[in-house]
């Protein structure tokens, strides 16, 4: 597209009016690269997405491009991902590379996230966007830069934080005189703000979020799931008692919840946090745990009550219905970039990513198969019609007409990317009016042949593939968690389930140091009191006795 | 919606399961916050919009209430904004203030984008964003912090960003090695990456952009405008040609050129910077110029030709078609939330904004006037009715059914924020099945009674109303700036006309030196070579020289 330029009649690159095109200091202007796009839209190319760019091609692949193409394989000279089964973290990190979500930045732990994986995150903003502002949240931006001395006012937080941040120290050349805080989370400077815009009960429920960037000085890093900079969006919200706001920062815990078992097939267990595992700064902290494929718990959204703690530092009040000043209660909230890692880890297999389609930016590739030169037409014309059917009916489609892969290349490409549903068009199908589909969440006994081009039958039947994926992949995710929890009654119990390592679930009432010496001795960490509650009574595993409810330990991410 | 609480037969708050609501240290489900919304939304409630929650209620407006709603004024307690004839600057700021656009954070220069000012800039992304991937440009996020010997590898590039830079110079409580500096822009860090991904001329053209904020340490602050931090998009892409990476530079100059024209009603000229008001690091630098309400330009967005500088800086390479090492040829472009403050400056008036109909977050709003309890459920039905005939036909519509302002109270918070049209719905409308619009580019001769609300012919007026908004917005700016754009022909013509704080347009090739004389002498900077140049042949205004082009010189923000 971008290679469209105006020509003269002699070849040349001209202008508008026909001059030839001068280098950039003098005036040249220039047919508008928008209009030619526009206007060279050729029905055969993809309907639904820009054409793939080429970009794309890390040197393996040509490295096997010399090599000459191959049909079903292509993997002849690219490196297979390392088998889950043998280095858990290896293949995450090859998945991470070969599925070109996301590359390693200059600066140690930071991370660069690559068009695909970033279509992943635009997904998620997407789906939680929308359901934060039908429960009335207003997006807005705080600023990121923050005085030293906000993180201070509340002591949990600075005592937790402080290890954690980036310090801003020069500014336009000049030594500042207080240290500025590259934000680990926004609490400080949004009670800043809430203290000057609420005066009222009236003013109450204040209730925003803002998508933004934090970092935090983290050790071990991994892309997506830590890292030294990360995406999220941070809710925070003020109430007037305390009722609402336990009542706001459970509901948000159940906005995650959903999103996660619905969109992202992530059979989450959400619960509470213990006290030493709670957000610095907060009440009570609230979380959604999944378990990766490795059986590893990974955190994927929490959920805070914060009470009066950062009213208190800050001063945020309110005059109540008595005229009574009073601190507000508040909540704050979060998910980030970290949960594209458990959807990798959650569903990925040996082949690659494997994306719900209910998240998937790309839910059906449809790939043309041209041998003869005289199939090309046809078969680009019917995959371009078959693309329209799908994106009318709201299906997230692409072709993939890129004429310098075969199409055992583009399975496996595609296959890495975790696009749930493929379908092929090949010279025999348009005779036909069939095509063949197969599904990314199982191997050849889920390739279907025959299946109608026809407009309505194709569309119905990707999408009943793209739910019963959705399913599946859901299913499947709950059968192994469910299979990798063990009920245990005493710590010998735990220590052993956790070597195993899986997850142990039992009655807790140990104190904060019974809980540090279950880290220490198994390295698995108490993850939260899941909601869903087996019936009591309940003995506390580690010390005999009565337990109100049952606790959750595992290794985690 | 947040204060709805499950309660039990007693009254008090419940868990799911009917027992009293505990602390939230104690297992507390809870009914789900998003279940009892879903299962409130009444049809009297707004149809299409979170319900105005009561947090956007400065201290003046409650002063106000205790005077007494008052009826079509309002203005009884709450300080009329300063005309925008006595003092530009100041009127801006209490525009920005008034609307609750933006507030000030407590780093000097930071800004903090309150919700309103935030569903601009959320308008704004959404039609830009689209055009980019309409272009086949694709989004990611590259890290934030970059090495100080990174924006030192080039030049020009490091020389004109030096004095602005934020620096971290401390990390997880140690002093770092290197500074690391907070992004002003990408092209390094970003150069850095493409170095790693490009091989060869299949890997071109490379089209990406982020959406992210980046810090410029500047001395002289002004909300939107010019702040210590902002929020943008970069564009950067790498060809392999010249030719090509003109090409797209000029692309996007075209497309930030529509999108001003055409979505923020802004008739921005169009053309190409001098060599020293260009990017450091660009070999070109293309702008839009925009004029303000007080005559002075205000700089728009811009697009760079960076030829192969960065590219030769950070070895950033390509193998051609005949296995030749190349460089690439880059561009860079960008639109800020400076944006927001030219649509504000160019719009605007003494009684505040008047947002563009396609950039307006809300381009309706219904007022449903109750006088008697009796009438309350009838007009907010119909009020109901008719968003949600506004809303099926794609408008952006709310009904402000917040029961404690008056009508005149919400006709100037809702002139104040720029709605561009407001349906009022009394008793006697409902039973005429007429309603009144106000237009907010209008006076009292733009109000219009007896409007049919039958569901078509509403929308189609109100659609008719929009369409004649934005046309007059752009035709009222377009007039303005063609009647301060002086023709001139000489240096002390310049000086006169700038004295009148107006633009001067007339031929240049004068010198980098002579441009910093005008520059010194009369304040004005040359803003651009415009595009779209009359025909010759020129003079130059400074020195007499034949010139080829003519130039713009303005004072400017």
């Amino acid at each position: 597209m971008s290679t469209l330029l105006a020509r003269g009649p002699a070849g040349a690159a001209t202008t508008r009016s026909g001059a030839p095109l001068r280098a950039c200091r003098g005036p040249a202007p220039f047919r508008s690269h928008f209009q030619s796009v526009v206007a060279s839209a050729a029905p055969a190319a993809d309907a639904s997405a820009p054409a793939e760019k080429p970009q794309k091609q890390p040197k393996q692949q040509q490295q096997k491009k010399q090599g000459g193409g191959g049909g079903g394989g292509g993997k002849a000279a690219e490196a297979a991902v390392t088998p889950r089964s043998e280095d858990f973290s290896k293949w995450y990190l090859e998945v991470v590379a070969k599925a070109e979500l996301a590359d390693y930045g200059p600066v140690r732990g930071t991370m660069v996230i690559r068009p695909y994986g970033y279509s992943i995150w635009e997904s998620v903003q997407g789906v939680l966007d929308a359901r934060f502002k039908e429960l009335g949240v207003q997006n807005a931006y705080f600023p990121q830069l923050i005085p030293y001395s906000f993180i201070a006012k509340e002591a949990e937080h600075v005592e937790g934080f402080a290890p954690e941040l980036a310090l801003v120290t020069k500014g336009g050349g000049k030594d500042l005189e207080e240290p500025l805080v590259v934000r680990p989370t926004s609490e400080t400077i949004i009670n800043h703000m809430f203290s000057q815009w609420i005066q009222s009960y009236r003013d109450l429920p204040l209730l925003v979020n803002q998508w933004c960037n934090v970092h935090r000085w983290e050790m071990r890093t991994r892309p997506f799931v830590r890292t030294l900079e990360f995406l999220w969006q941070e809710g925070h919200t003020a109430h007037a008692t305390a009722e609402e706001a336990e009542a706001e920062a459970r509901t948000m815990v159940d906005v995650y919840t959903d999103f996660a078992v619905d969109i992202a097939a992530m059979p989450v267990v959400p619960g509470r946090k213990s006290r030493i595992e709670s957000f610095a700064g907060a009440n009570c902290t609230y979380t959604i745990e999944a378990m990766m494929g490795d059986k590893r718990a990974l955190q994927a959204g929490t959920s805070h009550n914060l009470g009066t703690n950062f009213a208190k530092a800050f001063g945020t009040m309110y005059l109540d219905k008595e005229s009574k000043r009073q601190h507000v209660h508040q909540t704050s909230w979060g998910v980030s970039t970290r949960i594209i890692g458990g959807v990798i880890m959650t569903h990925g297999d040996d082949k690659g990513l494997r994306l719900p389609p209910r998240l998937a930016p790309i839910q059906a590739v449809i790939i043309p198969i041209v041998k003869k030169e005289e199939d090309r037409v046809p078969v680009s014309e019917a995959a371009a019609k078959l693309a329209a059917a799908a994106k009318a009916a709201g299906i997230r489609v692409k072709v993939d007409s890129d004429e310098r892969q075969t199409p055992g290349w583009k399975y496996n490409h595609w296959e890495m990317r975790g696009v749930p549903v493929r379908v092929e068009v090949g010279p025999k199908d348009v005779q036909s009016g069939t095509c063949v589909t197969a599904r990314r969440d199982m191997g050849k006994e889920g390739k279907q042949m025959g299946v109608s081009m026809e407009p309505a039958d194709f569309t119905a039947h990707v999408q009943g593939l793209l739910d019963s994926i959705q399913e599946g992949l859901l299913a499947q995710a709950r059968a192994f968690r469910d299979e990798n929890i063990v009920d245990v009654r005493s710590y010998e119990e735990l220590k052993a389930a956790v070597a195993e390592g899986k997850w142990a679930r039992g009655g807790w009432s140990g104190s904060d140091d019974d809980e540090r010496r279950v880290k220490e001795e198994t390295q698995a960490t108490l993850r939260c009191f899941p909601f869903d509650q087996p019936a009591g009574p309940h003995t506390c595993l580690m010390t005999g006795l009565p337990a109100a409810e049952v606790a959750i330990f595992a290794k985690s991410y």
